[in-house]
Formats: C-alpha cells, structure tokens, sequence
C-alpha cells in the first residue's frame, strides 16, 4: 500500500485535477451505485457534510440512540448546521421502521422540520450488528415519501456486505447519500469518500472546502484507498469469521451478557456486569495478558481486523476466558 | 388592565431608561429572589436567550422529552445556538435527579460538553405535574457541581406557587436563570421576564438585542404585568380548585387513562385509546357542545384559567362524561 | 393613540386570530404593494428574519457601510445566520448601481454567494438622505437578475415618501422584502411590520417563532400601529419642513460641514470638526442650554419628530448658532 | 520526500499516538516560537479553527479587504463561527496599525465585538508583499491591549523569511495563533501546522475534530512536512531571487502597472489595463506560448516556486515582454 502511495499521480484536488483521487472517487460512487463521489479527510466530515447538504438550519434529524452522528461527532451538526437530533431508543443501534415514522413531526410552526434520517450500517458501540435490508428500504420510503432524505453512515457497510453478500449497490440503492470509510476495516491511512448525486455533490464540494477539508495533492493518500478495494475487501470475511469464532468461544461464559444481534461481522460488545466488575476492570485484567480489548461504559467492546489473525483471536478467546473465570470466582 | 397600561409611564426601553418596564422587572427579580430580570416578548426568547448566554456551539443542554424547549420552540436551540440536545425520556415531563446524572457525558474532545440542564416547572404537555423542590434541588446541585449551568422553564411556575404554597424564590434559588410567563395564567397580552445574576443579564440583554427582542416604549405592556401580579396571583389557586373539580368529575370513567401526577395544576391530560377514539374525534364532539378542549397527538388537555370559572367547569365536566359514555356505547 | 389601544379586540397573534394586527398587516401591506405582512416586536427583526429567510449560511449580502445592519445591529446577520457582509464605501449611505454591481461575487466553490442587496431608504448614521427611485430600481433589477434578492430597509420609507411625493408603494414595487417601522417617525410604542410575498410570509413566521418574536394578544400594540397610519402621516411632512428650517438656519456656520445630500428628510449630520472641538463636546454645550443633539462618531445628528415643533426647532438652530459661534470664538 | 512518506512510522492521530505527526508539530511550534501545533489538512482549516476558538458568534473580525478569509474561504467564519468581517480597504493587501486602530468598535449593546485581528504575511492576490514587523507588532499591541486577539495567516511566512532574514519566530512573538502552510512554497502533497499556546491547541483539537480535520494514520503526509523542512526551505530564497528576476525584466514594460510593494516575495501582481486588454486575454496570449500565468480579476498573478528554475523564470519574462509588446502595438 505505501508503495503504491508513492508512485500515485496527482495533481491538484482543489481544481478536481488529482487523477488519482478522481480514480477512487469514481471506483467508490460505482461500488455504491451513485452518480458521483468525493474525497474526504474523515467520516466525520462525511456526515457533517450530509447535513449541511441536506438540511436547513432549524430543521431535525432522526438517528439512532447509540450513533456517531449523536454521540461522538462533537455535536457537529448543531454547532455547524443548526440542526436538532432526534436519536431514537434502541438496544443495539437499530430501530424500526414504526418508530422511526412515529418520529417524524407532523409540519408546523413551532415544530422543528424532520428533514433527514440515517442509518448506520453496520452499528458500531452497539457491537456491529447489520441492518435488515427490507428495513432499510422501508426506512428509505417512508422518509421520502414524506419529504425526508434518507443517508447511510457506511463507515463499516463493506462489513456488512462480508456477512450478507449483498452487493453494496443494492444496500444503497435509493439513499440520498452514503458513505465508506477507508481508514477502518480496509486499513488506509486517511480518508473517506461520500457519494450522492452529481448536484449533491456539487454542493457537497462547496462544504468541504468552507469546512476546510480541500486538500492538495490527495492522490498520495487516495491511492491507498484504490489499493485496499484491490486487495483488501476478502480480509473483511475474514475478520467476520474470526469475530464468529472469537465469539462461539466465550457465548457460554457464566457473568458475560451479550444482544442477540451481537457478533453479526467484525465487533463484539458484552456486559460484564455479571461478574461485579467493571468494564474498565475486566479491560485492565486482560491488558495484563498482553490482550488489547475496550471498555466503552459499561460495556466491553472487541474488533477484529487486518492485523489480527485467528491465532490471535484464539489467544484472546483463552484469555477472556481466564479472566472472566478469575472474576467470577472471586464474586 | 388596559387601563393600567393606557396610564403607564413610558421611556425607550433600548436605553434602559422606561420605568414601568424597570419597574415590572425590579418586581419579578424580587418574587424570584434574583439580582437583576428582563423584559422579553415571548417565553420562547426567554428560553433561548438562557441558552445563548450560557452555552457554546458544539454544547449540548439536558431536558425532558415533553418539555417546550424539544418540541415546540422549532429548534431555536440548534438553529441559533448551535447547541444540541439530550431528551430525557419520561412519562409526564419529570425526569428523576438519577436520570440526569446519568446523561452528562464524560469529557472528551468527540463528544458533545454537558452544558445546561432545564427544568420545566409546570410541566405542560403531560399536564401542569408539579416538579418536587428536593428533586430540583439535587439536579441543580448535580449540575453545578459538574460545571452545567441549570434553568428553570418557569412558564407556569406560580401555578407550582399556587398548589404547593413554596414560594417562586424557594423554587428559583440558586438557579442560574429563571422566567415568568405573564401571557398564560397571568392574562396579560404580551411578555415574560427572564431574571439571573446582573452579569447574566449584561449579556442576555445583548442577545435579546441581536434577536431583534429590545423595544421602545415597551411600558405600556409591561404595564400589564405589574397589574396582573397586584391583580391576578390569587385567581391561579382558583384555577387549581377549578382543574381538581373537573378531575375529580371525570376520574372514573371508564376508558379515559390518566397519568398518576395528572392534574396538580390547572392542565389535565388524558388519553381516551381505551374508548377507541382518537383525541381528535373525542375533541370534536366537546366542541360540537360548546367546550374547547385541546387534542395534542393522542392526547386530550384541558385547562383552567382566568376566564373559565366553576360553572364552566361543571359544565365541561358534564359534556365529557356524555361525550365519553356516548363513545363507550358504540365501542 | 393609548385609547385606541385600551379598546383594541385581540386574539391569539400565534394562531393568527388577533384582528387588530391582522388589519395593521394588512394595511401595511397594501400601502407597500405587497401581498402579505407580519407584524414584529422592532425593525432589527424584520431585517434579520428577511435576511434568514432570503439566504443561507456561507452567503453574502450587499449594503452600505453605514447601514444599520453593519453596524448596529449586533452582527445578527452572521450570528444567527451565518452570512457575511460585504459593506459598500459610501459617503452617506449611498452607493451606486455601479458600485453594486461590481460587488457581485463570480459563483466559485470557494467564494460566498452573493444573495441578498438592502437598501435603507431613508439613510440614518449619515443623515436622512434620500435614495434615487431610478437607482433603487437599477439596482433591484440587477439583483434579481443575477439572482439576488432585494430588500428595502424601510425604517424611515415614510419620511422619504412625505420629502418626494413618491408614493411607498413605487418604492416597493418588485423587491422582494420590505418593511415600515412605526416606533420612529410614527410615533408608537413598540413595533414594525414586515412585508413580502405570501411565500415568504409563511417562511418569516416560522423565523419569528424561533426568534421569539410570536406575541400574544399582540392586537393592543398593533393597534397604535392603525391609529399612527390614520393621525400621524401628515406630521412627517411637518418633520420635514422643520428639519429643513434647521438646516437653512445653520447651513452657513463657519466650522461646521454637511454632506451635499444632508437634511432631505428628517435628520441632519454635520461636523463640527472645523471648530477644533469634539462631536460629544459639542452636543453637551447644547445640552447645557437643553437642547439635546446626539454625537455618533465624529458626527453630530439632528432629528425632527412629533414631539418636536416650529418653535423648538427655532430655538434649536439659535442654541446651536450661539454654541457654534463660542467655539469659533476660542479657536 | 515519497519515499519518506513511505517509510513513516505511523499510529492514530485521534489519540495523539502517530510519533509522526507529532514530530511535525513540535518541529513547527519550535520554529514559530509557540507553545504547541496541530496538523491540519489544509490552511482553510488553520484560519477556521482559529477563529472558531478564539470568538464567539455576533463578534467581528478585522482582516484585510484583499485576504483569504473575507474573499476566498467561502464565509466559513460567517457561516460556521456567526462572525462578522470587518474588511480594511487596502491597496496591496497591507493596512496601517491606525487603520486597524479605527476599525475596533467601541463597546456597544448594539454592535458587534470586535474580538480578533488577521494579519496575511506575505499578501497574496495583491502579490507576495511583506509585512513590516514594526508595523505588525503595533497591531498585535494594540489588539491585545483593546481585549482582541492576534493571528497571523503565515501561508507563506516562510516566503518572508526568506525576502528579510527576519526569523518565523520573530514574526509569530506573542500572537495568539499562527500557522505555515506546508503545500505551497514547501512543497508537502497535503497539511498544514496551526500554533499557539497548550490551551489553544486543546480547543482547536475540538474544533479540528468536529469538522472532520481528525485524520488517523496522518504521519504518512506529515512526513511530508518533515522532509520540506529539511530539504526546500533554502529553495525559497532561489523562488524569490528568480521573481526578482522576472520583475526586473518587465518592470519597465509600457502598459504594465505595479503595486509599490509588488515583487517582494515570490508572487508579483500587475495590472495589464494600461494595453487596452483584459487580464484573461493577457494570460490567454502567454499560455498560447506555453507560459501559466494567472488573471485574478483584472489582475495577472505570477507566481515562482520548486518547479520552476532560473531558466523558466527567463523565457517567462521574454514572452511577457513579447504579448506586452503586442498588445501595446496594436493598441
């Protein structure tokens, strides 16, 4: 991958003359099935970005309880779009399409105007569990119908694709925007691409660059992006397998609770609060064993990828293992 | 009333220099107990000038689902302030001291700063439920010791006065801001005074002024304010016996489901799911006998006022139970 | 004007049932040739709601740079809706179509857009001075060309219609946004009434509301309003003639200087840096013979209102002769 | 410098761990004689995040009517901080300490505060001129002392550091923030260092986040940076030295008209009016000889950089001699 950095053509962003960049930007927008596509520093800036297309200031956005939009984008879309969220409860990041309609505020005055949803796709602190696609679509309508855009947070959608096998395209057929991240499952350095129509991306381009996000010769990292969609999207299976062996490994322990949706691709979360401990502590104890997993509140929280093997994952298992072992006997 | 304000001495208000609008503002700072007040045009700006003052764009503000500042004040919040906002759920707009503390976020530079807490006292749309004074007290404490400033929506805060007998500065104490609606039970025409330290009230008044909220000879409506507080205080215990009698006409009928705190102000909500009505329809059929009464989403509300008295109520008492046991007839 | 007030009818103004301001918006509406209007607590309002609702974050807007939305209006403009100014060099509130139009920024990814002109007719920091309706018309078509909106700060619109005879609806005619003040030159309490297209109506009032700026039985303020537009036009052709008195009674002191367009209307600015003295110096000797005058700036600033009669203003210009000759004295 | 970028040692910028990106930013804040850096993908980002941190919405900035920030950043300031510019009219991009000194509003309920100063070393669509450090250290006095803050916009900083030997850490003594751009005359693919104190750097951290500057892997570009400022800063001086060069050999060309202040630097602006022709023909006619010059406005706008050697630098000047001559024949 830096090899191929290093030999990447550029050119300058900022006048859509680095070839290597339009080259990502259009190989993501067909994987996607959307007109058009742009490079972006984060998936942070993705989803600001999506808003600030999309909405108005003064207008609500309706996400899930547990999502980045809501909880740990720095309150972006307030402080930068003016826009309200509504973050609807959910166990593991997923709602239905009932509540998500009972949501949307009937049009008046004093109301603000639910004007965008999202959907993230797989869900992250609530442990990678994969949206339905007939739920998304049902999602999808209802918000258009109702004169809504409906986005996806794709930051991990390729992990869902590992575990479904539906195409991506079909995933995102319809949305108003949707987005990969590059820098997670697919191991780039930097970056994100977010596609929609040629003129939400033309706008979208506008906010970018107010944003600060136009960059110069971005084909040295955009090159990074091509080759992990070259070389790096079988590794998601992998990490989706590894997950699931990981997870058959400790489901029975006494003192673990887990969702039923937990370990659908490559993240795991479960409660220890059965053992009476606490995440923090169960995290530490297994640092110990040179076993690197996070606590998240109250939850633990495992991810498998690129640079974890299955040798890897066995170890952690057995060392889970232990470690909930020696809790629970002291409980 | 409109006499009181035909007569009123005036000045422009932009210079501080009216003396009915100092003088209104003088007397609710004293009736809250706090330094210095404000005359505003609406409850609405009182709300958000509070916000304004003592928040940054990228904070975010706690309040209940129900409350005026969520649902109704078209997210003037976000809009303006670029603040986001945390809904605590609840039944009927009270959220325990437990709840909050759980909803301030740890520091972090991703996630949103835990800025402002807001206690609506009455509540509203779940039905004029009187707030505790120790449970304010513990959130307000709560807040302050983790660095949020905490507010009071006090809209309806002399109903509160009227039906526990705690005076509005027991409630208002220590408080960082606090208003006085003077349009609702008070009957004046227009305004609110918002009230907190003088500081506070330095830059509340640049706000007011940006929003465009300063007047001129804003006297001969605050005229109507000092009239209403000589005048009308004593009517808001009437209006509490008034809503008990109704409750207390209704309370059993079968079909109508009231919340366990319903009814200890002057607004009564109920639902009627149970005679398989909407509250729109159940309205309707009031209205057709002469009494208005207010479908909000599945819900039915009343309330007392001013120009309701005990005949009415009686009256309106009558038509619910003929409307309710029509209704239970045909199900 | 405080009886018309005492006998007003009212409703709710936030439901639109408040007859009293539903005729003073209607008949300002009609006066300006506009389809509908919106009643407002102060001018400031009325041009931040038109800018929220004629542009987005990032624009731009065009005026002059001494206009009140530049300058004294506390930056609501990009505070609230994030658009930046692009201040036009005047010498008295005036620029020309050519000026305008250089203005105008290309569309580029990386400029504001250009989105909105206002006008403010007549001017005030620089003197009362009247604009040109050929060059408002230039310029309005310009704007609209180029895909701009136009909007007339009509604060003092009256007193330009009472100097020229031009009837306030030509100078309307096809801007986009306009509004009277009625706190000014017409001498009520408190209150503007902003006007526009029904469209745009509907999309101020939920400004408004955001704002804070919806009232209730707002009917007993509006009221001053009708009663103003029924007594008080004639007197601002008296303002006038007065001004004018003043002007020629003073026009001819060595030491003080006057813009070519100075004393059109009902206010006059003039140095008196030929004196050697301060404007603030100034002002606090013709205070001492209790004439008050303002110093803004280096400026001195004269305004005849209702309040103001022939006599007075005789008495004005012989205090600042007297004055005016006592400094020259000593220089 | 690719492959420096290839064998970067790299961690997650998010959580300060890329020894990388960290090196660049001590290196930098070393050089200005800050306290400490953060990197950025772009300078559009440094002046945003600046302002962000260091005002609140409803105050003004000052700035240059010629700068980056008022005309080429598409009003993030406005549109993400509610700040207002205030735009000094210069010639070259350069204004005077009384200048600025006259610009600061006097407190006022009714004004915008004005909260921060930009200084734009070297100018840039005016033409590479140099700040005079006296006269930037009297507005940094004087700012400071009036409770504003200070920033320089040091895209090309370095620029003038080579024309005056003065060192970057002369130039950034006790402003608040400052910042050198490592795409321009550096020559990095992407980045840019902000500096100030540890406290400003923690709040541009949450700013840098929220808008979706946090990159992960970022070491890979900041290498970049690292490899430029060993390897091209002596190249800037050789940049300057060859538009001297070209300066000289058009300077007296008939036709051509110079700023005072044009060529200190490695940018020269000149207005080609004088010939009867537009300045897109004029570059039009260049480029038909295969010589890139730009029209900005009615400006042409050369500039001299790593790519383009002594040699370069000769032939550019014949052919501008060669249109000028042209033009000026048929003229």
């Amino acid at each position: 991958m830096r090899d191929a950095m290093a030999r990447a053509p550029v050119g300058d962003e900022q006048s859509d003359s680095d070839p290597t960049t339009r080259a990502l930007c259009d190989r993501v927008a067909a994987l996607l099935g959307q007109e058009d596509g742009l490079f972006m520093p984060s998936g942070t800036m993705c989803n600001l970005v999506s808003i600030l297309v999309q909405t108005r200031p003064g207008d609500e956005i309706i996400v899930d309880d547990q999502s980045h939009i809501y909880n740990t984008e720095a309150a972006g879309s307030a402080a930068i779009g003016g826009v309200s969220v509504a973050p609807l409860k959910t166990a593991a990041g997923i709602y239905s399409p009932e509540q998500f309609e009972a949501a949307i505020r009937p049009p008046a005055r004093t109301a603000p105007r639910s004007a965008l949803v999202s959907i993230e796709q797989t869900t992250s602190f609530s442990g990678g569990s994969v949206w339905d696609l007939a739920d998304m679509r049902r999602i999808r309508d209802a918000a258009q119908a109702r004169g809504l855009k409906a986005h996806i947070d794709g930051a991990r959608l390729l992990n869902a694709v590992a575990a479904t096998g539906i195409p991506a395209a079909e995933y995102a057929r319809g949305f108003d925007s949707v987005w990969l991240d590059l820098s997670k499952g697919l191991g780039c350095p930097v970056g994100a691409v977010l596609c929609g129509s040629k003129e939400f991306v033309v706008e979208a381009w506008r906010w970018k660059y107010r944003l600060g996000g136009a960059m110069r010769q971005s084909g040295v990292i955009a090159a990074a992006g091509l080759y992990a969609l070259d070389h790096h999207v079988a590794q998601l299976r992998v990490d989706n397998e590894n997950l699931h062996l990981l997870h058959a490994a400790i489901a029975d322990l006494p003192g673990l609770s887990f969702d039923p949706t937990a370990g659908q691709s490559n993240i795991l979360c479960f409660s220890v609060a059965g053992l009476g401990v606490s995440a923090a502590e169960f995290a530490g104890a297994c640092l110990a064993e040179d076993v690197r997993i996070r606590a998240i509140g109250s939850q633990i929280r495992v991810t498998t990828h690129l640079d974890v093997d299955r040798a890897g994952v066995l170890r952690a298992a057995e060392v889970i293992r232990a470690v909930a072992g020696a809790f629970a006997a002291k409980a």
